[in-house]
């Protein structure tokens, strides 16, 4: 089966978005973008052995290629509307391809975006996304914009990723009924990342600043205060651990997890004080969201227990490093 | 040298287009859509050892990331406008890193892209680049709409790329100064793809179809059939071939470049009766372009040399098959 056969026959299905004018199949795709919203374009490329371990089920690995960016899309309070896939396949491999396919599909169809173009080459595996999205022309979120006294809220359960990664790796949570099912939950968290694109959207309005988790919280915290131009403190007494991560890890593990482990694609945001009643409100509509600290004058990040600083050896993941 | 201060350090740039809003540095690019302006958009690999040899000055592969994708949006007849970036690195070099920049930003520039965003991984050397482009609403080319009786044209000299590999590949051209000289020019065409831009842009109301010589003629010419309806007849005898193509290469092999050599990145394109006077009035005044055959009914791909048919072994480069 020849490359363009491959492509046509595992990323060509119908999209029910009528602003794709010219789909797959032709140099590049034509797509209408509406008079009163902004265009979002965001990349990320994932890798086996570097953002999944090797063997990791191919729709899952789908699933992941889109997710990671469509976190992207989240953390600008966008809608995504269309991707294009860059493919590096080590060999023709038919079910891993419908698998990955599959899992690929499954998310976009959930979140309405339309997959409008692709390549595929032959080489140790590893997946592009490209995303682009739709944004009202008056409103979006960044990274900067966070003022001191805003309050820093995280989405989800931070570290529940980097837990779950863990249990995959060396293979734990086997002794106990409840510890079975402790990590399977973990284990599904990092497997299926879920971005936060409704959370977004109600934030628009309400943050002053957005970045979604992908680094470690502390290392994409630290890019939200670069681009703010302050400082920020975390309680961890206030970081929310689930009872799957304490079933497994111990408190030091679980706050290491929640601090520095990566893949979260959870959205870190801050608030200013006269939004906090209305945060809570929306909050309390949708998903749990909790406050962890509060943005600083000085432009450090200092991590505090009982009220006192203290130091985190590594602060997230770091290719290059 | 963490990989965040290497991609601020090498890829960001400042852009001199207005209508991006925000650029490198956030979850995502945020980019104005004129009104009258539909988006293009396509994604392409280059890849080393697959797309460029081992040991390609870094300046060349930079060019030839952006060149391969701007020949996507040439092969519609829209306007580049913005990019992003996946850069798949073995190791941190700041030499190579700096070279590559060089040469993206230098056909950047040329063209007026934008790059609004990237990613960066260790792995084996691989750059995609997601092109996005604008075009008038009322009309783009496609690889659709050719019809029997259409005429065929190819710009530059198809097979200049793959004769400038097979020079490199196989060290030629070192016996005279002549041949030197000659090698130098292939090697260049093949190192330092030009999209046809303007070229793209011309033909947006003269040509019936188009498509950019990527993997192939032939294999291109079959992908337009395909989207066409329709078959097509080549006459071997009007492929035009450079000087230099013929001071180091035997007729046969000058046939064999142009048939089914990749990479050129020249654009083949149809063209209906009524409008062959203003292609060749739109050609006299800019870039050489060349009729070398004829659109049919029958769907099938000849190629013919004083008017017989004969067959080609080897139609072009497939990854997979």
């Amino acid at each position: 089966m020849s490359e363009f056969d491959l492509i046509t026959k595992y990323f060509t299905r119908a999209s029910k978005r009528s602003d794709v004018l010219l789909g797959v199949g032709d140099d590049a795709a034509v797509l209408q973008v509406p008079n009163d919203r902004r265009l979002v374009a965001a990349v990320d490329t994932i890798a086996e052995a570097v953002h999944f371990p090797v063997g990791t089920d191919a729709a899952a690995v789908g699933h992941r290629a889109l997710a990671v960016n469509l976190s992207d899309i989240a953390a600008m309070g966008a809608e995504p509307a269309w991707a294009t896939l860059s493919l590096s396949l080590p060999k023709y491999d038919a079910d891993w391809l419908e698998g990955f396919a599959n899992g690929l599909y499954r998310l976009a169809d959930r979140f309405n975006v339309a997959l409008v173009g692709g390549d595929t080459i032959r080489g140790p595996l590893s997946i592009t996304v490209s995303i682009m999205g739709l944004v009202r022309t008056d409103r979006w979120l960044t990274r900067a914009g966070a003022k001191p006294g805003d309050t820093i809220f995280v989405s989800g359960m931070p570290g529940e990723a980097a837990a779950g990664l863990a249990v995959i790796q060396n293979n734990l949570g086997q002794s106990s009924v409840e510890q079975g099912a402790a990590s399977k939950q973990l284990r599904d968290r990092f497997l299926w990342p879920e971005p936060r694109i409704e959370l977004g959207r109600a934030l628009r309005s309400l943050a002053s600043s957005t970045i979604d988790i992908s680094d470690g919280l502390l290392v994409d915290l630290e890019h939200l205060c670069k681009q703010s131009g302050c400082g920020a403190r975390i309680d961890v007494e206030s970081l929310p651990f689930s009872q799957s991560m304490r079933a497994l890890f111990s408190q030091e593990e679980c706050e290491r997890f929640a601090l520095t482990g990566g893949d979260d694609y959870e959205l870190l945001f801050t608030v200013p004080p006269e939004k906090m009643l209305d945060v809570e409100a929306a909050v309390a509509r949708g998903i749990r969201c909790t406050p962890i600290g509060r943005m600083m004058e000085n432009r450090t990040l200092l991590c505090c227990r009982e009220g006192r600083a203290f130091d985190i050896a590594t602060r997230g993941y770091d290719h290059f490093s």
